[in-house]
């Protein structure tokens, strides 16, 4: 059975632009021979839809733009499609109102076959919020062109006990719809990359395959939502090997035929490559959603701004971009010198907007409420905030997105100035280590120098005061970080972290208090682009609370 | 039977704190003669606990308080608290890991005797995310004193098909544990108030007492977790009436016999002055928990900025609140002169510090990057920005907490300058629409005048250009909250909306659009103080999608 794995971009709410897509594509794959086509989750409305869902306007346009697309794809070619279903027994017998589900489009009319019965709700998801679950997933099996195909939905692939070494949920989906006879496999999927997803998910799809004996198709979404990445990774996996493996980030139709050798081997590409995919996506995918086409960023010569620089170039092209160099009484003379070659490297513009006659005017602006206190933490954060303001002004001025440059070391341990530098409508990097944005930066430099050397190997400096260093309140990166993933991506207690660790266990107490009470900083934070599996859009702490670990 | 209704304020993650809340509690229903005593939802832990729940640490840390607490109230009273519970279940099953609990305390050990089978996953709340529901709660039935006492959670008494009209959920679970032998219910809850939730609870819990023939004992959460505002309004209802009704926004300990005579009529406050306790507590609990004691303002002679220093005087005392009145070139007269008529009314210190330096700083400093440009909304924000810099300048000098002032109607349609004023650490009013700004404020001068009259009556205007007034990008407030009602929280769409109001249909899309298109800023927006049904943290629509309605 020939099957075209439709990998396509979908943008959320647009259900007139996604049905376009999903039509161009079913011809596409009509005219490559296929007799299936095979669409992402929730492909017509794309992911998450969030409260979008809870709209009864939205829901009665999304299912007007199902039928229609049932009438504008190919007639003959059956089409798997990722929609938004109704659960007709809610009045009745209570429950959500809706179901994540699947639609057979063919002859003209849509026809549900699935609705997914494991309903992530943890980290980043929240579909219990607007989902009913499907008690019988045995039942998605539906006929086509002779063949048997089970259908389940994203999650429902990942419960496989076997693979996990533990049951997650009560219920294997994909068991069940082989023991309802199903000869085919296929996973509509809308999963959100992380570090390590991709070839964790290649082995779970195959180990899969393995298991039941039967062909497994894994068609994912490709493109950003804000802050989550769809990387694609559509995979044809058979126990003798692998069919079809599109490039990541990148749309794509693979047609496989379920009958012919599938001999290839998983191909992975090294996790520099996969982070500034994601990033650059995220940047680019965002800036035009919001009808951008420039970006803008501060850059004060250190390692997390020319990061951020180098990204949205690749991501919007260098005359898109613009760096804003803000010097104070306090920056050292590399400041300067670094961004404009940093600027330089980039090919993008660079402009010079010296903050001391600002300072100036805020110390006499102040000075009726600051007289006779010594300079402190007001002070310092008076400079970022100066130059947050000149950044935004810029931007609203010429219609540049700003992109904040936090990296998430810095996120974890609130060491940021909000309304200062933390401005701005997208932190493309708040979700990687300092210790990995260094090592990020070294890769984008490894065909030849775009970030100065000596961005990457200073130490690094808010350059608030003078001769201030980060490491004057806070440990060295390659110390801390790994502190903090503990805390922050394990879950770890204090105790466990310092043994793990080896930091005296008051110091991790003092930074455990540190990443909570960095909360409402973070809770004011632009979205951050996702790249770990605990990314802070998937971390809920509360905003306030009074829990601490010694 | 002697019940005591323990309405207490527990702080998320404080376990000892509110361990200790609890044994006081304990102690003084015990002296009161009580044969139980019953305290809220997840009392021991504070509700909502979010995501502390993942956390090993944090569980092992409840576990153990729960057992200490257990030895620490007194031996002889039954105590039934609100409490995590691990579901032994999951391991094996699959499932979530946890469940929200109920321990009875009694003879210094601790037993689970129910969990809740309604998990509220909507709107604020979120508990699908952590806990498993309980399959069968006929068996929340435990004898106490003699008694068959049925124990619920919450959500668990908002499913009655007779009273609602429809069935929300397939089970309910009050009917279950009558069915299983109660002869009084007792209802565990961490309820947040909105307008009109404290008379609906009451006629709710009326309605299953009555419907079921047995005594309703409903102990509801009392304090402020940030955005949520529990009032209290615990209950001990039998069909003849009611015996107890603590007072709303306080703690406050009732005994009740269910076997006297019950003949109290319900009472209620106006909505004013719920709205205006849910306020004062928010703010008052909100600063204490971040550990400041004091408050700043910006006072720009409006009526939002009024409203706040006037809840906050409430809240927090007048000598810890601080109102700054930063007047520009495009101010108007009266804008520092009823700042400073508010000030003294309220007994609250003023400064003044006016921004022309700062402005004209920043035309210089901008000038290689605005030069030949025509003034406009750059500028316009950027005055915005400057009064946001030297707010936080003061609150970081002085130990202020930073309150904004927007108002529900303003972050609706992003009529707000990100960085700017929307800078604060809490948003007191902003699920307060305009119109209810003015019905407050009158509502706070009823026994004189604590809010200037010009205040209250002016023509609302940001004041960033010369004669500016709202009235120039938006229709007057009367027309305008009404039309946003629909949208926000009711859900309609623009074609119903226009019907419903009467506004024509594309004005209906261009508000729509901007409510759309303002995610991004709510998104980094503070905490609100939750009024209505429909606050912005139970409001969740993605930061960018391209769902528009005509």
């Amino acid at each position: 059975m020939r099957i075209a794995l439709c990998q396509i971009d979908a943008t959320v709410g647009d259900l007139t632009g996604n049905a376009a897509r999903i039509t161009d594509f079913a011809g596409r794959a009509q005219a490559a021979g296929a007799e299936l086509a095979v669409f992402p989750e929730l492909a017509l409305c794309g992911y998450p839809p969030e409260d979008l869902l809870v709209r009864p306007g939205f829901l009665a346009a999304h299912d007007a733009a199902l039928a229609e697309l049932a009438r504008a794809v190919p007639a003959i070619l059956p089409v798997l499609v990722g929609c938004v279903v109704r659960n007709e027994l809610a009045e009745s017998r209570g429950g959500r109102p809706l179901h994540n589900g699947v639609a057979l489009l063919h002859g003209g009319v849509a026809r549900i076959v699935a609705t997914k019965t494991l309903l992530p709700t943890y980290d980043v998801f929240d579909e219990s919020r607007y989902f009913e679950p499907n008690p019988a997933p045995e039942r998605n099996v539906v006929a086509i062109a002779g063949r048997r195909i089970g259908v389940v939905v994203c999650e429902d692939g990942w419960n496989d006990e076997r693979f996990f070494g533990k049951r997650i949920y009560a219920v294997d989906p994909v068991e069940r719809v082989v023991a309802g006879g199903a000869e085919i496999v296929v996973n509509l999927s809308a999963s959100p990359w992380s570090v390590g997803k991709d070839a964790f998910r290649q082995r779970m799809v195959a180990a899969a395959s393995a298991r039941h004996g039967v062909p497994m198709i894994y068609v994912n979404l490709v493109g950003g939502d804000v802050a989550l990445q769809f990387d694609g990774g559509s995979l044809a996996v058979k126990p003798s090997g692998i069919a079809a493996q599109p490039v990541a980030f990148e749309e794509a139709l693979a047609v496989v035929d379920t009958d012919a050798p599938w001999t290839l081997a998983p191909r992975l590409l090294p996790v520099e490559a996969m982070q500034r995919g994601a990033l650059v996506q995220g940047i680019r995918s965002y800036v035009r959603k919001f009808g951008f086409q420039k970006a803008v960023i501060g850059l004060s010569g250190g390692i997390d701004s020319a990061l951020v620089a180098a990204l949205a170039v690749d991501a919007l092209g260098p005359t898109n971009v613009a760096g804003i160099g803000m010097p104070s009484r306090w920056s050292s003379d590399h400041s300067v010198v670094d961004a404009r070659e940093l600027a330089v490297n980039l090919g993008i513009a660079f402009h010079l907007l010296p903050i001391d006659g600002l300072q100036e005017a805020f110390d006499r602006a102040l000075a009726p409420v600051f007289a006779g206190t010594p300079p402190g933490i007001a002070e310092e954060n008076l400079q970022s905030r100066i130059r947050g303001t000149l950044l935004m002004a810029f931007a609203n001025k010429h219609g540049h997105l700003l992109l904040t440059t936090g990296n998430k070391s810095e996120c974890a341990v609130g060491y940021c100035t909000i309304y200062g530098d933390t401005n701005g409508a997208l932190a493309p990097i708040a979700d990687l280590w300092k210790t990995e944005v260094w090592g990020l930066a070294r890769w984008l430099n490894r065909d030849g120098v775009r970030i100065p050397v000596r961005s990457v190997e200073k130490p690094p400096s808010a350059e608030l005061r003078p001769g201030q260093l980060d490491t004057d309140s806070l440990p060295p990166y390659p110390v801390l970080d790994p502190v903090l993933r503990c805390l922050v991506e394990e879950d770890l207690s204090v105790a466990e972290t310092a043994a793990r660790t080896g930091m005296p266990r008051e110091r991790v107490a003092d930074l455990f208090a540190m990443v909570m009470a960095a909360e409402w900083k973070r809770n004011q934070y632009a979205p951050t682009l996702r790249v770990s599996e605990r990314c802070w859009g998937g971390w809920r702490l509360p905003v306030a609370h009074r829990y601490r670990e010694r």
